[in-house]
């Protein structure tokens, strides 16, 4: 990175924004369906699609990355910057990105609302309570256990066996004792003792529930149909039985209506969910994406982790309920990363090494190839640092050319939207030229381990998929419940293609392990477990909250 | 109550309400210093105390109450129908109320937001999550325990005795099984077992905080000094200890600013903080407070459960560490629960019994005794029901002349601010010919148990103290730290004047039992446990949340 550029926060402090109602009124929100939540944040009526319904859709882009290093390729910075360097070159566009959760603010991780001059603001707001959304989907999530252990406790009338509980509570923290908990300890008027466990909030299935919701009633429909244990039939006890989906949707009323706030160039944002990309499907809500191409001509969004995970994820998952047509993918690309892939070691990323670039273009071409099979135009934006030599850049800029593939460099974290143009203009030219013909990987018809073997062997680039008895019981028990013609919701490292983070590059002849498999029944997905998937983070060492503070003038400090 | 009226959600729903900018511009709020949550909530910057610091404060008149039957005497009901009939008469009047809980709506209670024709709204907002202050005391609150199991799971640096440790997590649901919780199970990686709790947000000391501080630098500074456990060698540990003060400030930092809202008739609300008002002191926040009397000529607030708990720790506490002069106070007493008081059985309320109304007089009595000890000036308000007898008002009136305290009937239940005229008119002449010369009942430098001596002989009318060899021997490290010096905060049933919820009217001659003596150091006062208090409320066997709904035309149904 460039060491000119001031720190996000101070770039972000020094925003000039617009009035919020400005930026509304500038996409065609009426005054009546904006609901402001300060001058520079608001959420937007869901009466707003019904008025709307009629208009032309304008073309849905999808950014991706290649697979990343821990330290991330740019998604969001690159998604945030395209949308602002389509609007420089007079294309009417909108961007929607996940709302980022509170818990890791205070761990080791910044913000997750762009970086450099491709940000959204108010980023502060964003990145705490922003306009309520997480806090909501904690309360409805709590809602449901506190629900479930009273029911139990006041005769158990639907019979719940407590040992197959499903459903944990949740919190917005990163909060390690609280992964594994026991409950209803110091007698009888505390109800009974049993094991329970916190994940953070955004691996709550009542997040994905949100983001794949069409409006109120399908959300309601959804939030009754988790699945929070199974009797002592066997039968699965849902949010419905429990009798509480009407008061979960009181407390998610608002949580629905998208957010809106803007970038630092004052381009739109949407930022509306944010599910884990692991055990969810990692994309922002169906709502937003849709709003944004009733509003824009042009929506950028993007999905957590590499293409492998988050786009396979978007496409098969959001794309099929939200019946949307994705018309590109831009897949975000590294010159330090790729050398990662090739076989450099961390340490000697900053050094130019034209060999392991070279080996590790093959990560790069998988990806590609991968959205190829969706059927959906693709082509690269490659992320500069400072670090990359002119020759490493020339040399990929061939590889890709050679490949077959658009690429374009990607300057925006240290321009904004100027550093985007070329990957703008590449990006319109690629719509207009290549028609796309967006299709799922697999039919949902098909079996689980049909679909998770599909899953493995197109898109990963392995060889086969190894059942656990765990799962190989679960699978059938999900055939016999009629629950197995779901789409497949993979949670798997993010740092390979295969389910071992230390393969890295495009391996091959690998076999997937997969320990778990559970339904998300609300959400409408089978997820299938590899690995060891942690959904409640640990504070470090030194946690980033020990540096935060603000002064008598209101000024925060040590925020990212 | 009068069945003529409908309920109080159809009231709230059919409200004409003022855009909350009128709102704020009627009382001299800047635009620039109002910051909107939609168009009828508002959080107000604190710069406008900067502002407004050398205007003359308007006068500040509590609204308290008799011993309660538990359906409450209608103390925010009064609040808000007192604050209604002022404006009708033409003076400037704003009201202060706290902010309700979340979790007890999904219980067996409905809002808190006042009732019949003297309500705040928007109500369902108000009831849920508001502007969001409960949610961010809840991760604020959170943040401490997890940085602290952190720091113990990170080598200990502290020192920290977890057979010591006296901080809790809090969540704002009704949710018995998390009292008591065993945390950090499941190995090496989760952190070190440890027995913790859960307690309602509301019982959070960070509520407390928040609603004693003066100013940013003063929460901060509060939060700090919290204790959170003691180390190996019996020394607190504090949140500054942790250094998670200034996060927790950050977190912190909107919930801080009061909240405007308006009554049906469109009198200016400020409803900010909501502390528990057993283990806490139970009264909306001293910021709100103070704003109000900047801004209005009378600011009418109220504070939790009887006169003997909740005016005594408005006295004591509030008003010590607020340096605010009370002008007045209005007692509601209602003949229902006189009677009961005077020893009418529950059943048999609705008949007519001079007897016991006239036994029950006491009650009534001493509470008023109580507060003229303080040095205020007091008059009663009769909150009508339509059960009462011409025969029973007229002999309640003629007692209160007997007594010489000025007395009203109060029917803004049934009639908004038209129907609190006279006892508006009463308050007014009262506040005009009697002088406030107010002072509190102890002075902070006495002993521990000498403050507790004087709570319960001057105002309970008990004659002694019993204390707990737990109480005692917390007493005495108290004394050793040095944290004695502070005011009393006492925990006891609000059914009695003693600490027997049987022991209806004026007992006399009783000893309280005093169990467990707690410092809440950041907030500022000793908390003196008397019986069992609940900080943890449970959901009853129909939960108030299996009856709420929304059809899809978000029209909310079942709340309240």
């Amino acid at each position: 990175m460039n060491t000119k550029v001031p720190s996000d926060i101070q770039i972000a402090q020094h925003a000039k924004m617009k009035d919020i109602c400005d930026i509304a009124k500038e996409c065609g929100i009426l005054e009546d369906e904006l609901e402001l939540y300060g001058k520079y944040k608001a959420k937007i009526s869901l009466n707003i699609l019904d008025r709307l319904k009629d208009k032309k859709d304008g073309k849905l882009v999808l950014v991706t990355a290649i697979t990343p290093t821990p330290a991330g390729e740019g998604k969001s910075t690159t998604t945030v910057g395209l949308g602002q360097a389509l609007n420089k070159i007079g294309k009417k566009a909108i961007i929607a990105l996940r709302e980022p959760s509170l818990g890791p603010v205070f761990g080791v991780k910044g913000g997750a609302a762009g970086g450099g001059y491709a940000q959204v603001v108010p980023m502060e707001d964003i990145n705490l309570h922003f306009t309520g959304d997480m806090h909501a989907i904690t309360a409805a999530n709590n809602l449901v256990s506190a629900a479930m252990d009273n029911s139990i406790h006041q005769g158990n009338p639907l019979n719940i066996d407590t040992r197959q509980i499903v459903w944990k509570r949740v919190l917005d923290m990163n909060d390690r004792a609280l992964r594994e908990v026991v409950v209803g300890l110091g007698g009888k008027a505390n109800g009974f003792v049993r094991q329970d466990g916190f994940t953070i909030t955004v691996a709550s299935e009542v997040m994905a529930v949100l983001c794949l919701s069409d409006n109120l009633m399908d959300l309601k429909n959804r939030l009754g149909k988790i699945i929070v244990a199974y009797n002592m039939d066997g039968q699965p006890v849902t949010v419905k039985d429990l009798k509480v989906d009407g008061a979960m949707l009181l407390l998610l009323k608002d949580a629905i209506k998208p957010n809106l706030v803007q970038t630092l160039e004052n381009t739109p944002a949407l930022i509306h969910g944010g599910p884990f990309a692991n055990i969810a499907h990692g994309c922002n809500s169906i709502i937003a994406t849709k709003l944004g191409l009733k509003l824009a001509d042009y929506l950028v969004t993007e999905a957590g982790f590499g293409a492998d995970l988050g786009a396979e994820k978007f496409l098969d998952i959001k794309c099929r309920y939200g019946d949307l047509k994705p018309s590109a993918v831009v897949i975000v690309a590294t010159i330090r990363a790729l050398k990662m892939h090739g076989g450099t070691a961390k340490g000697e990323l900053s050094k130019e090494n034209l060999d392991t670039l070279n080996k590790g273009f093959e990560n790069l071409a998988k990806q590609i190839e991968n959205i190829r099979k969706f059927g959906v135009p693709v082509m690269v934006g490659i992320n500069r640092f400072a670090m990359d030599t002119e020759a490493e850049i020339q040399f990929l800029l061939r590889k890709c050319k050679e490949y077959g593939v658009e690429a374009a460099l990607n300057e925006v974290w240290e321009k904004g939207g100027e550093g985007g143009i070329e990957m703008a203009e590449k990006l319109i030219s690629l719509i207009e030229h290549e028609k796309s013909c967006y299709k799922p990987i697999y039919e949902t018809e098909a079996s689980i381990s049909d679909k998770i073997g599909t899953i493995v062997k197109e898109i990963y680039g392995g060889s086969g998929v190894k059942f656990s008895a765990k799962a190989i019981k679960e699978m059938k028990r999900l055939e016999e419940l009629g629950m197995d013609k779901l789409p497949i919701c993979m949670a798997k490292t993010q740092y390979s293609l295969s389910d071992n983070p230390q393969l890295l590059g495009a391996p091959k002849g690998f076999e997937i392990t997969v320990n778990e498999i559970r339904v998300s029944a609300g959400a409408g997905f089978i997820v299938c477990l590899t690995g060891d998937i942690m959904t409640m983070p640990g504070l470090p060492k030194v946690p980033a909250a020990e540096l935060i503070d603000i002064d008598e003038n209101g000024m925060v400090t040590g925020l990212f």
